[in-house]
């Protein structure tokens, strides 16, 4: 229609417009920023030091209550613990995995300083009922998205939809071999305050605008750095991020569609207008089906060549060449830490006298979560996403239905 | 003399002995084992990390007094602040920049669980003294030779001294692009709890023995895990640290020799036995021998094209591309952290009900630091390195011999 711009008319792709590709141009941070619409973004060393900043950005600290779940990898109450605060637990919604926006209504106090809810597997905790409760008492949401970065609510990625989300690239959706994590904000101040939790005095001097940051620069220096060659590698991913996520999701659809109908699976849910990032593929198993427990069937999975786990209670999966498959021991609250409550050998932070109510973690507090526990096995990301397609994921199913046709086999 | 190995004999290398260049086919943790002597070696994501690791393993939280100095990098006290104990600073030794024993001594408490010495500029601590001292009352040393990881006290590498070490490869004389760092002990109870601070729950399996550390490995999981690829580059760079350090070390001898005799200017002093690393090459200005003052001295410095800076004052050094020079502010204890003594909103860890004795920072605590820190300049570790050779160093030299030749123009 116009000139050519060869020949002086207005660019087509121009106005601040650009192709994604240039991406690949810029640092992760501002090609976060891109990806997710966010304002402002911080590569940090973890997702954990994510949230630890996050937390701390948010002013948390010694005898505030920050509500989370129990349902969840450890990190999340880690980074709470950090910050010296208290996890309060509310149950979860048993088909999201999510946190239960009524029981966290129950749970707030006037001590909640923020609540933590966590997108597990991948599926975002519902957000935006959150926001609304955290605004009704003027507290913050954290969102703890480490297995859901590439996921979308009401088509808005994850990044500016809470006041501040936590991205983890250790194997997650995003991947990064080198590790490390993001916060993302749109909020300045918690941006320029949550660099004080670990980021280098130089580079908070070179970030911060707010003279009080600037002023406690040189704090602490913990060394919460995200590897630059990790930075690097992990720009590549995000350019991949959504085809590999579409292509999982469709894989995971053709599972659902294929395992839909057999007895004692319930394979995952996906909230309207959610999309599910499917860091795993989370099924439940139904023990009185067959009278047989998730744990046979699991082995019997394994044995047939299917990875399958059972996160909450045995995150039996290998992290480093170092490491072991452990007993994780169900929902947080019911783990040694929660049962002791004693970080650092004084019962801190827990019986802190700063707490006006020490909480005390009980079997049977979160019946959901303990359910679930029981309940759920989960295919692992790598076998869900590209190269792995339909036949593949056909594989699955072939191997899920040889059990099922022989499931008398496994009654103990 | 004995039969060809090509023949049946025995080995000429045999019997557990290898060449160095081996450790390039071991992982870092191996490699560093092996270089300095020490038994147990975990790497970790910082330098701070593997000091919090320490102190976390030696039981230290709140209401501990962690004995250290002021005259160091903010990471010191940051690490004792992440385990919510309370630093307590005794004076330097004005030669070494490393702690004055006899303060140290005066400064014990029965409050006080560890001792944590920096191996500042990279000239060890004198930690043979310090640990008697220890031993005298029970505690333990741990030592943050995170600017010394290549020094050594009576030809012993540093690693085995202290009960546990911390080295850092940020830019620091074992370097790895990535960051990272690592701790390093003889103590295997020191090993496996240190894990707990920050490892992964899998790794924590992987590697623990203890029962009572297998029990809380679900604990954290703070994701303090050094980047796998900077592990590698870091083994690259084990190879070449003695010989990069050695050269270094013929670099500050001959800066040493030529400004020896430049009235106003006293070269760094070396320890009989010690071994300098010299991550930075320290000298005293005296601002009455000209009646020009150091930071005057530095300024004509800087334009002359010498990189000289004011480390403990203002740390004006760039860290990452984002980072900005700041003013660091002299030694800690007169920094705003500890004039203010309120880390989370609420005066912890200082003011914690478990502090019998809350301190308070002044100035004119600790005389040696605070001259020190108005009178000393520093060549950072890069300039005096290979390729740098006696050419560079000479350059170095005549620059400084010009300013002196100019001095008065320099009078304010």
């Amino acid at each position: 229609m116009s000139k050519l711009a060869l020949f002086g008319g207005p660019k087509a792709i121009g106005d601040g417009q650009q192709l994604k590709s240039s991406w690949n141009q810029k640092s992760m941070e501002e090609g976060l920023c891109e990806y997710t619409g966010a304002k402002y973004a911080k590569c940090v060393s973890s997702g954990t030091a994510a949230l630890a900043s996050g937390l701390f950005a948010a002013g948390v600290g010694p005898g505030d209550e920050v509500l989370t779940v129990a349902y969840t990898w450890v990190a999340t109450s880690g980074a709470i613990l950090r910050n010296n605060a208290v996890p309060i637990f509310a149950d979860i919604d048993p088909q999201t995995f999510t946190m239960d926006v009524e029981d966290a209504r129950r749970k707030i106090t006037p001590q909640t300083k923020a609540i933590l809810p966590v997108d597990f597997y991948g599926h975002p905790a519902p957000i935006p009922e959150l926001m609304a409760l955290a605004e009704e008492h003027g507290i913050v949401v954290i969102e703890d998205a480490c297995q859901a970065a590439t996921a979308e609510i009401n088509g808005v990625k994850l990044g500016s939809i809470a006041h501040l989300t936590a991205f983890s690239w250790s194997g997650k959706p995003i991947y990064a071999p080198e590790g490390g994590g993001a916060y993302l904000t749109n909020d300045r101040e918690l941006f320029e305050r949550g660099l004080l939790a670990g980021q280098h005095p130089t580079v908070i001097q070179g970030l911060a605008t707010d003279p009080e940051v600037v002023k406690h620069a040189s704090m602490g220096g913990t060394g919460d750095r995200m590897s630059p060659v990790g930075a690097t590698a992990a720009i590549q991913q995000l350019l991949d991020a959504d085809a590999r996520t579409n292509a999982r999701i469709r894989n995971c659809e053709y599972l659902t569609e294929k395992l839909a109908d057999i007895p004692g699976i319930t394979p995952p849910y996906v909230r309207s207008g959610y999309k599910h990032a499917y860091h795993y593929y989370t099924c439940l198993w139904a023990p009185d089906e067959y009278g047989v427990s998730r744990d046979r069937f699991c082995q019997a999975l394994n044995a047939e060549g299917v990875y399958a786990i059972a996160y909450v209670m045995d995150a039996n999966y290998r992290f480093a060449p170092e490491s072991e498959p452990i007993q994780a021991g169900g929902p947080l609250h019911l783990r040694t830490m929660f049962q002791e409550r004693n970080l650092y050998g004084k019962g801190c932070p827990f019986l802190c006298p700063h707490v006006k109510n020490p909480p005390v973690y009980r079997e049977g507090d979160l019946p959901v979560s303990e359910e679930m526990a029981r309940r759920e096995f989960c295919l692992s990301q790598p076998d869900l996403s590209p190269p792995c397609d339909e036949n593949d994921m056909q594989l699955v199913v072939d191997a899920i239905a040889k059990i099922i046709d022989n499931i008398d086999e496994l009654k103990e």
